[in-house]
Parts: structure tokens; C-alpha cells; sequence
């Protein structure tokens, strides 16, 4: 519990009409992406500024008081979860995009931004932002980069940490700093900027970001591979980009999907097949126009049962609607979804699906499976029901096999998601222990008294 | 002076053939790429692997002695000169390409290989690693990547950092640790890898390497574009990226260079040219073509005296020599060269341009302009000579008021040289005072005995 003269002065800092302490508004601050975790926050503040943010942390120090950052909320690791309670730092106040810079290539934009926001303004001056989380609809740049999102996009256009060529960040104990700027190699000395991204909250609250911008390509095809076996599916993945090809995005989708997707929305994708790959090919036209011809004969080669470019952009757009519904339509299918983000090297992927097929047989639990595998990056989801305590239980199993398995072909156990709550029992299970304690030593460093999102990454300190 | 019972034991760990200590072979590992800094290690250890620098180490921080690492030695800002004595670690006989993974479309390499040898395997695969510094026929992967080199292909490909997905590297405490992967999303928790990228040797020796690599693109076409003006050809930089085309490469070459690039290898570049801009598209071939055509069309109507492709690979390759030779030629030319590597926003390249010129005449020193404009990374280049200490002296505040500007304009002091000795004084002034306070508790909390290249961009410590 917070005090009630403490309540009042962050009342003051962010103004009356931007705070919240009611019971039900409290609870509405309590979960995020995922099912499974939830815990109210004591007081949720809506800031306006780096200085408010910067005064509110300083308080939140001194009285060592968590301070738990939140954007859209759409996370998927229970990152924005106020899991000690404490304050619910809410940014979606600060959603200025501050400027488009034409001769730079990059947006300046607040936290509170949210993704689709910002393409859409982007969009009309020409320009993108390539990383391409499926929440974009709510998600914000704060959490995009504190997240470094990814997306189907990734395999050509990397993921956020290759956009970020600034910020400013509160420190842990209120210090407003700000780190790299417009120029592409903004970074002489340590690289501190890349160490808030993906930090998940844990080092400081970031109030101002310069993101990386790319003209929008000039035509783009989308192509539909179908497979009878999801594990040449996988395959197929590197086989494209071993001829050369490196299409704009390639999405994974397993048979199970497929047929949840055909349930809610007529995607039009083959009900029989194990599995579906659809490619995007962006670029000059005609570039377009070779890369297409590439994929369709690579794909046919390799063991796809069909293949074939979509006749126009409404084809193309019921296929990319399909992937963007794929986590709403995988969490509305059972009471809890384990929905992972496990990352491979891309030769590793047919290994990864196939070791989750058998792990489905041994605990008697249904994998689903979709992704973005161009950058080997999928999603074997594990539907159950956590009330259903042995159910459950098998799930868990399967799952901490998964990160096993993951680990042992030379990835991680989180591609995009982030540790969280969600996956920090297996981080520190999985990583190099001496890799772990120089981490936690970071965290210990930046944030001495614990206040920044405790409970994250870091359940021990 | 470092007793010889440790000398022997270093010996004993290297083998006594790959130690050096005599006054002549000290000598030779006493300096780099710079003419101004100098100093003689204690002992140059050549180790064959990570166990070995990793007791080597080990040993050195127990009895407090200075290693410094060492690659081709090819850098630009004294980072591999053992300012304080002690060991110079040097890596060249960890030379090894380990593998070149072609679905994961990664490199796996020991730190002493070399990057011209590193593409030449490559591209008997069809694959190039992207970042081009121009010291590729010496530089070593280890060095590349502890100073995050450049070049003139960053302005599409980005820099090295952007390559770099997995590190094993020696700690100042003698721990050997693996961060990252061959997977594109490796950083589950906090990115460690990027703190090492660019850390120029202070916080540990890299022993091992994964870089991305790219296929090497269908075609290619080379553009000359002439300026009687080189405030315009900087603004021509982001003219035609600003129309869209991102070339492959951007190189800024001016009056001066171009004239000492003729006298030494007759390039066919104009000699009454105020500067030059050369590019280098690059991908499938019809979008050569297109890219090619709005080079011309841009440059020609943005005040290009003058626009041509070259007509066949013998022409372009002229032109890349001379700008592979720029270095070679401002640094012949004069007893002592400052040749920086400031960085600014590309749209504040012409801004740039104009002061150096101004400070030249303010200063009474020649300041001579090259560079890869691409990514607003430009060499002003000062030519003096450190025996005539009053010209010195006005190129030393000449080159004061050049960092002054660049950060001024939004940019920083080095793009690629690193900070080092060179522009450690610089660094200290130009930096956000917080920021550097928590680079220095970075640099102090990894190496608690000041052991990993002391000296360089903490001269203070």
C-alpha cells in the first residue's frame, strides 16, 4: 500500500484527472496479453512528460515503490503485469509523433505511440516501420522497444533493436539521460542504448525514441505455398532463401490453424493441408516479378504440394488478415494458451517442429503451431486450461521440453516476446549461469533499490 | 616491467614460439594505423585459443598487468597501442573460418580473421559480409567488431553491430562466455553482445564469432557524379535517397583527394572538380537499372555538374581503387595526419561541409574532405605534423571545434574509429556528463582492476 501523502504528490506531478485508485480501474490494470498472470497495481498514473515520469521514479526510489511501465498492454510475457503492485506507469498519454525526418530517415516519436499509429502516418509521407508485431493495432513504441519486437518482417528486416537510433530513458533512480540520436552511428563509446532494448522495464522507463525509417517498397506479391507435411514446410523456409530470395515476410502456419482460421473468417486456405508458408516478395517490380518466379519453382522443387502467387491484392490481403488474426484465434480455442516464442537457427526449424509433434504424443496435449519462420522464430502454442490442475501440469511439461529443445539446437527460449513472468522460471534454467549473473549484475547496477518492474526477468533479486 | 617467472609461465600457455620479447619485435607492436600515439608493450603473446587467453587473463588481472588486444592493427585511433605497457594479446593466429552456415546464412570465425580473407571465402558460397572499412586488406573480425567498423556500404547495409548475433569472449576476470547465437532474436534478457560490440578491447578479448552475411547481389553498376561545389554534393547524398533509392554504397570524395588519387593512380576522376560523389547500387538486375536511371536524373537535377555510369567493370573498379586508396593518400601527405570520423544526421551534411571549410581558412591548416556521406560519416582529414608544435597545435583546435560541430549538428565525434586515445579528451567533453558517468561505471563494474585496455576512452581511470 501506498500512502495517501504519496498518492497525492504523484496526483500533483501528473495532474488530478490522470490517476486512477478505484478498485475496478486498478483491476483493469492488472493483466496484460497473457491468461495467466494478474495482480493490481496500487495506483495507476497517466504522465505527460520525461519530467513527470522523471519525478514520479524519483519518488518511487527514494520509498522504494515498484514501478511497473505500460504502453498497450498487449504484451505476451506479463511484462506490463504490476506483479508486486506498487505504480502502473502508463504512457499512452504521450503518443506525439514529434517528426518525420525526410533527409535522416527517421521518426521521432513518444512511448506512448502506438504502432499502427505510426505507420499509417508514415504511410502518407512514403516511409515504414518494419518490425511487425501482430499487435500493432495497440501495442506502443515504448514497449515495441522495450520488447524488440519482431514479426513476420524480421527475416528481411530485422527486428526492433536494428530501428532504435535513440532514446531517452529515466534511470531507475530519476535521472533522465538520453542516448544515441539521428545519425546512423550515434553510438561512440559503450553501446548503453541496445542494453534498454529488450530490457523489458527492468532499467528505466523510456520517454522518447528516434526509430530508423524505410521507404515504403515500390510493389509487393504475396505467395501461398501448401505442404502435407508442416516439417517441409519448416524446410522450405531456408530452401527459398538458400536460392537467393529473401522475401519482405514468410509466415508458418500448421494445419489446426488453418482450420481455426477457415472456422472464423473463410481465409480460403486448404482445410487438408499440414501446413501452409505465405511468402510477401517486396522491392521494385521487377525485382518482385523474379523473386516470385523463384519462390513458386524453389517451393515446388522442395515437396510443396501447390503454390501459387495470389492473383491480386484482395487474395493477398484475406491471407495476411488470416496471420494477423493467428493469437486471437489460437487464445480463443481453450480456457489458457501457452503461447511461446521459441527462436532456432533456420536449419533447425523442421528438427524444432518435429521434436513438437512427438512432445504433443508423450503428454497428450495439442501443439499448435505458427510463426514466423523466416527468421526461425515460431510459436508451438500448448492449448489447456489452468483450472484443470492436471491438464495443466502435462502443458507445463511439454512446455519446459520446448525450451529445452530450443536451447539444445542452438536458439532461445524467447525470439520476441520477452522473460517476464511468463518465461523466467526457464530463462534461468536454460542460460549460461555465468551469462545470468552478469545480467542480474546489470540489474543490480542500474537499479539498486529493485523499484523498476520488479519481479521481471529477475523473480530472485 | 612484468617479472620473468610470469613471462615464463605466459610462455609456457602460448608455446615459447609465439611469444615476443625482444626490443626490436616490441617495437613493431608498439603502434597502429594512427602516426601520433606510441608505446611498447612488456611482452606480445600470440595464444591459438579462448582457453589460452582466457589463463592468460586470468593471470594478468591476479597480478594487475595492462592487455591490451590486438588484431591487423590497422586501427584509427590508437586502440591497440599498449599505452600502458603490459601484454599486447594479438589474435592473428586465430585465423581460422570455422563455418559458413548457409541456412542460418551466418559465418562462424575465429577473432585473427582477416576481413578481406573472410569475403573471399564467402564468395565462393555466393554470400559478402557487408561492412567494408577500408583497412579490409589488414583488419581482423575481432578488431571489426570492437570497433564496430563501417564504411561506405553501411549507408544500405547498415554497420557491423548489425552483423554481429553471437560472441565468445574472455572477460577482464578470465571467465569465458558464449552471448548469442546463429538465431536472429539470440538475446533472451539483456544485450550483453552489443556492450562488447564497439567497447574497443576495454571489456574483454571476443575469441569467436557469428556474423550475418548476405548474398552477394546479382549485379551491380557504379555512378560518378561531379560538383563544382562539395556542399552540394553532400546535400546530393540525401537528394536521391530521398528519391527513394538506397544505394549500395555513397563515397564523398573532394577537390584535394581527387587530385592527389590522379597524381598517384590516374583514376580518370576531373581534376578541377570541387568533389565528387561515387555510388554503387546493387541487387537484382532490373532494379539496377531502374536505381541507376533516378541516380542520374536526381544528381543531374540537384546541381551535378555532371552524371555518368560507368560504362564497364574496369571503369568502376578505377574508381573504387582510388577511394580504397583514400587513406593511403591524405596520410602520405603530410608528416601528421588527423584524419577524424565524425558523424552527423546526412541531412546536416552539407552544414558539416561548410565549417570545415570555414575553421580551414579560420585555422590556417588544409582540411581535406572524403568519406561515406551515405550514412552522414565523413573524414575530415587535417594535415600537419607534430614536430612544428605551433601548426600542430592550430590543427588540434581546429579539429576541437570540428567534433564541437558534429555534435552540434545532432551527430557524434566518431562513427567508426573509435574513441581510443585519439579522442578520448574529445569523448569526456562532448558526451552527456550522466551518460559518461554510467559508461565509466559499466567500464569499472566489468573490470574492476582497470586490466582490458587501459588507458583508451577512460583515460581517467
Amino acid at each position: 500500500m501506498i500512502e495517501r501523502t504519496l498518492i497525492e504528490e504523484f496526483s500533483k506531478i501528473v495532474g488530478s484527472g490522470n490517476i486512477l485508485t478505484s478498485e475496478e480501474s486498478l483491476k483493469a490494470y492488472s493483466y496484460d496479453g497473457t491468461t495467466t498472470w494478474m495482480h493490481q497495481p496500487d495506483v495507476v498514473l497517466f504522465p505527460k512528460s520525461a519530467e513527470e515520469i522523471a519525478m514520479v521514479v524519483r519518488i518511487a526510489n527514494t520509498e522504494k515503490i515498484p514501478v511497473t511501465p505500460r504502453g498497450g498492454g498487449s504484451c505476451l510475457s506479463g511484462g506490463p503485469v504490476p506483479i508486486q503492485g506498487g505504480i502502473v506507469l502508463c504512457t499512452t498519454r504521450m503518443d506525439n509523433i514529434l517528426e518525420v525526418d525526410r533527409t535522416a530517415m527517421v521518426a521521432v516519436v513518444e512511448p506512448g505511440v502506438v504502432l499502427m499509429n505510426l505507420n499509417n502516418r508514415l504511410a502518407k509521407e512514403g516511409f515504414f516501420f518494419p518490425p511487425d508485431p501482430q499487435s500493432f493495432l495497440s501495442a506502443t513504441i515504448g514497449g515495441v522497444i522495450a520488447e524488440n519486437a519482431g514479426g513476420p518482417a524480421c527475416v528481411k528486416y530485422g527486428v526492433t533493436k536494428q530501428y532504435v537510433r535513440g532514446i531517452d530513458v529515466v534511470l531507475p533512480t530519476g535521472e533522465l539521460i538520453t542516448l544515441g540520436g539521428k545519425a546512423l552511428c550515434c553510438g561512440a563509446g559503450y553501446d548503453l542504448l541496445s542494453l534498454f532494448v529488450s530490457s523489458e522495464g527492468t532499467l528505466g522507463v523510456i520517454t522518447k525514441a528516434i526509430v530508423k525509417i524505410n521507404w515504403l517498397p515500390a510493389d509487393r506479391k504475396t505467395i501461398l505455398a501448401v505442404y502435407d507435411d508442416v516439417a517441409v514446410a519448416g524446410e522450405n523456409v531456408y530452401r527459398v532463401l538458400e536460392n537467393g530470395v529473401i522475401p519482405g515476410k514468410i509466415e508458418l502456419i500448421d494445419n489446426w490453424v488453418i482450420n481455426r482460421f477457415e472456422d472464423m473468417m473463410q481465409v480460403g486456405l486448404p482445410r487438408d493441408a499440414d501446413a501452409v508458408l505465405i511468402f510477401e516478395v517486396d522491392g521494385p517490380p521487377e525485382a518482385v516479378e523474379v523473386e516470385t518466379k523463384t519462390i513458386v519453382e524453389v517451393a515446388t522443387k522442395h515437396g510443396a504440394r501447390e503454390v501459387r502467387a495470389a492473383k491480386d491484392e484482395n487474395e493477398a490481403g484475406r491471407y495476411w488478415a488470416g496471420r494477423r488474426a493467428g493469437f486471437a484465434a489460437v487464445f480463443g480455442a481453450a480456457a489458457t494458451v501457452m503461447a511461446e516464442d521459441v527462436t532456432v537457427p533456420r536449419g533447425q526449424i523442421p528438427a524444432l517442429i518435429n521434436k513438437c509433434r512427438e512432445l504433443s504424443k508423450k503428454y497428450d496435449v495439442e501443439i499448435v503451431m505458427l510463426g514466423h519462420a523466416g527468421d526461425g522464430n515460431l510459436h508451438p502454442s500448448i492449448l489447456t486450461d489452468i483450472s484443470n490442475k492436471e491438464h495443466y501440469g502435462r502443458a507445463a511439461s511439454a512446455m519446459d521440453e520446448i525450451f529445452d529443445v530450443a536451447v539444445a539446437l542452438g536458439g532461445v527460449i524467447s525470439g520476441e516476446h520477452g522473460i517476464g513472468l511468463e518465461k523466467a522460471k526457464a530463462f534461468s534454467k536454460t542460460i549460461d549461469p555465468e551469462v545470468f549473473e552478469l545480467m542480474k549484475k546489470v540489474k543490480t547496477f542500474m537499479d539498486p533499490n529493485n523499484i523498476m518492474n520488479p519481479g521481471k526477468i529477475w523473480p530472485q533479486l
